[in-house]
């Protein structure tokens, strides 16, 4: 008999309903007897001892459903050594709630902060096993994470829409990808939808080069150009501010967004047209892509597994084709980012795209 | 023997090749000999002479393009009447290359303003007949324009993802659909999307009803809220502006799009987070839906068949589902709205969505 | 307070959840109280008085959902008045299970067949009211009916899929679009698709006339044609047969289905290779297109009026472009099928598409 | 100066246009110069020395379309080393016409017997560079192939769309899925779209473990099962026949294809009725996914560095996420299949479904 408790942290995304079935139906599938207890709206839920009972009926037909039939929400782990504002300490309530129920484990779904305060439960002595969900693709320790590839395909999309209207008008199109710190999502959807331009995070543009990049196009007789840009792509001077300084001058700046900023200085220094489109949270949402939902299946599958075999302390991940567990300090804390000398990075240049560098 | 110049003019949309496509081909299959002259660029091509000679073999694989062909450009009518920076008069110059190449009609594709200098040019003496292409579906004398249920599908699915994320969360989301004038394709995404509140230009809103209907909402336990706005939706206070008075107001807001305004409206007044979701071009973008190829390809045909007729003067529109003639005199200048007392949106408030009215 | 049941009877199709979430929804804003009893599995589930309470959460996610969430089977009206295997009275049996539950009305929602039925039970006493629901659109007495629009949608995408192949390599394609009797949805998908030859069962085919299309565009340098076939198309001798010859004899044909035969015939008189596709169910299946979510949310709304307002008898159809009642006795038994003479075939014609005919 | 051949041969799939797209541009952006000769329709191009010259705008705006532009053929290896109907060499006079055209090396874009050719072409003394293109994914050499996952992504939206409809109805459903000898698309295309049962090449299958798993699925309370089945699928004692054996089994069988002997055997062992949906061709139509454009440009991109360097007589592949070259006579004539051991079988089986082993 197992009694585990499961949750889903952080901003949604595609397949973690495709994940949770996977680690319940390979439990179930087992012959084990299992109870498996849902906490509801991320680290609250176990927080505050807000789960339901779920049983294999409650996974019936949502693999191809998007968001979380546990609900989600973002619990931050630089606060979460602070009492709430009932004085109530975080930790220790989940603690209680965790020793409470008796669980043999957590399985906790999330990104890179999720990691961070799962970890600490696991150093707190709970019985941890996770799952990589990001659309950002950013957790280290794993090829791949859930939910990149349906949000490629959605910003794919977006892109491939403003191809076709681009292409009757004479102007630029900037197409802001999600991604604050790490640029996979727009890398992907950049070469994927034929993108002209591609400014990512870790390679900081130069608003020249960008400029050169349009007129080239111009003269090869184009009549325009599309730029994918990430949601924290940052100008070469702009990247010699310390974070300080940087986030001051964001502040000031007459548009938060990047993409606002730069159709601004291309518009100044070409006197082209430029159009901004912000697809936002529809990168997160919809139904998971057939990539996802066997790969989410497969994730949850081996967390199944795991679980069966007592062994606590992972994160479920995927190298070279082939799912393994990594331990799960070894995760926290730590990013995984587009190295500019990667070979796609190269690849992506040899197509004549553009990174502004 | 026909020759026949084609034009696209206006913000592009979806199945404009497809309607093209079907001109060209009733053209062809009649037997008749015909030389088509395909103006690039929208007016600007008749205005400055640019053009070329299309066949056959360019209209195929054309069905299921997004975009045009031809390019396209917005010649505001506003300024057709004044000479051009060279002190070109344009009008003069449209009719000098229509005769000049011995032109029998002219086939122009567009929406709102094309259809008043497609009329000026009738008033001038020139063969036209007309094609309704919106996004918008703001045309009169037309049930229906292409381009519009294409867009539809866009909108639709923007929300249908926004929705996955919203359920997961805890929070309002504003989904901003386009439309400045007329509220047809922000009613019909939100009513296909399952949209909570509906904002549209025709129905001026209540803030205070706006927040009551999220209210509502959580009352009945609903955690989130998805309101779909239209850009140019507009609250009751401001419709009593003058429009000088209203456009000073929106250049001195924090900003200009009225989503981001109503966000921090609803934010002050409930304390809940909200997100801003603007698809943009992405509308126009993309390929024709099955629906705009048929009635694309029908409007085209019907078109051809007028042209082998020599009549002109005509809008090839749609009433009661069959292909109608309309005089262009009666369509220019006119605007097809939403009429707040019509079933659909009677229908719509019986199955509990909110006009904020 | 109202006592309602609900079904849904018949090959089930997209937006049935759709339409019913529609007349809940329009019964539950309305203020009235409501009782819901969801017979399952169609008129099966009113004969054996198997059902189950419904209420608004059961509705709330479905409208995008594609399926019946209800169950649905064919109960043949051939056969309604003869007893069941255990002698059972059908037609006395949902009399029974009606009054006995103290119903205000049965909401049924089908196609030919079910309005046969339900027609039968409003003869019988009962109060009933019919949603228009078949993906073939043939329903006597309303303009559209809801699951249309989405076959259309998917049975194009399917000849869209097969363009793609065909363009590669020299063959004829034929796809096999559902319609047995009537040709609405293969109409349409075709020419939304650019079929070059079109067959349905209202225009009986000749094979010559076929295989002349065939070689027409082969001499205007088309290396391959694309044939849309309704599942029910027939050639012109076989029309002459009677009803009964013609059965016997597509039993004892190599092929059940028309377009295996139908390759066999153009292999054997052209020589060019061809390649059969049958979509199949899928066109029933997968969620509903955004005009059929809202259609279907306006019907059932419509018909939440009507049963409020007590008036029943009546099937919830739809003419130029408003909803509308219709009363059983006129719809039942009747079929609407494709005029050969309408418009959109004339305008199929112009645009180079051959029927065969 | 570099003189490149170009030639896509066997089942076209998708991205075939973004991999040629990405050797042209990779090439071009090189800053050589360079000639393209495009041979059309696969080899048979290049035996009677049919090509076009193509420059970078014929590759402008062919990222996103499915087909190729070179057209296709199948020219079987078998037959490679007999003459013609005409008495020509074929061999011989791919080697002439290579010559003749002074060529720097062909770039061959195929599956399995297109390799087998290439490899051919290379011990005949042709410098030539292959791409891994193959729904199938079983191309020796390489973790992946272009047009897999696109296939996947359609095979598993055909089982979507079945599965609403199966939910509504109580039926077994079939979807047969392309691949005569290899199961990974059905395999992946089952575990995306929650298959219950897949049937697979590599493992032959029990008709009493089929049912058997059907029958469980009931005893579970489910309506409904869907089989996935690989139009190779073979059953244990058929397995067992010589290869000859089965093929006069199979010509003797009422239905050539395994998806209507599997409906019949099951309809008589459980009484259930079943449906069959053969997508067919459609798996290698429509748009390639993301995906698939990412990786073929990636592919692409390799290629036109190698031939730079002028290295030759390679595949360019893919392993451990990392573009690779492969000697072409280390991959000709040799298969990837899905080996009954390997984790993603062992998950799929841990999820609860069936392979009738």
């Amino acid at each position: 008999m197992k009694r585990i408790g499961m949750l889903t942290s952080g901003g949604d995304c595609q397949a973690l309903n495709a994940a949770m079935r996977g680690v319940v139906k390979s439990l179930i599938f087992s012959g084990e007897q299992i109870e498996i207890y849902g906490f509801l709206n991320g680290y609250q839920g176990l927080i505050y001892g807000n789960y339901r009972m779920l049983d294999v009926s409650d996974f019936s037909g949502i693999l191809t459903r998007g968001g979380t039939i546990l609900g989600s929400s973002r619990t931050p782990f630089k606060t979460i050594r602070q009492p709430d504002e009932n004085g109530l300490d975080k930790v220790e309530s989940m603690k209680h709630n965790y020793f409470k129920l008796n669980l043999d484990c957590l399985v906790i779904l999330g990104g890179n902060g999720t990691h961070k305060t799962a970890n600490l439960l696991r150093e707190e002595g709970l019985n941890v096993i996770t799952l990589p969900k990001t659309i950002d693709n950013d957790l280290w320790g794993t090829d791949m994470t859930f939910g990149f590839q349906s949000a490629v395909d959605i910003a794919t999309n977006a892109i491939d829409c403003i191809h076709t209207t681009a292409d009757s008008h004479s102007r630029v199109f900037i197409v802001e990808v999600m991604g604050h710190k790490v640029g996979f999502l727009t890398l992907n959807a950049g070469v994927a939808s034929g993108a002209d331009i591609i400014l990512l995070p870790e390679i900081p543009y130069d608003i020249d080069k960008v400029v050169e990049a349009i007129d080239a196009r111009k003269k090869r007789g184009s009549r325009f150009t599309i730029i994918a840009v990430a949601e924290g792509a940052i100008s070469k001077e702009d990247a010699k501010l310390s974070k300080k300084e940087y986030k001051k001058k964001l502040k000031e700046a007459t548009h938060p967004s990047v993409s606002y900023r730069l159709a601004d200085e291309i518009y100044k220094k070409t006197g082209q047209e430029v159009r901004v489109t912000v697809p936002g949270h529809m990168q997160r949402g919809g139904g998971p892509c057939a990539y996802d939902r066997v790969f989410a299946s497969r994730l949850g599958a081996e967390a199944g597994k795991l679980i069966l075999q007592g062994k606590y302390g992972f994160m479920v991940g995927y190298k070279n084709r082939e799912v393994v567990k990594v331990p799960l300090e070894e995760v926290a804390g730590k990013l995984k980012m587009v190295d500019p000398n990667s070979s796609i990075i190269k690849e992506a240049k040899m197509l004549g795209i553009s990174f502004g560098d």
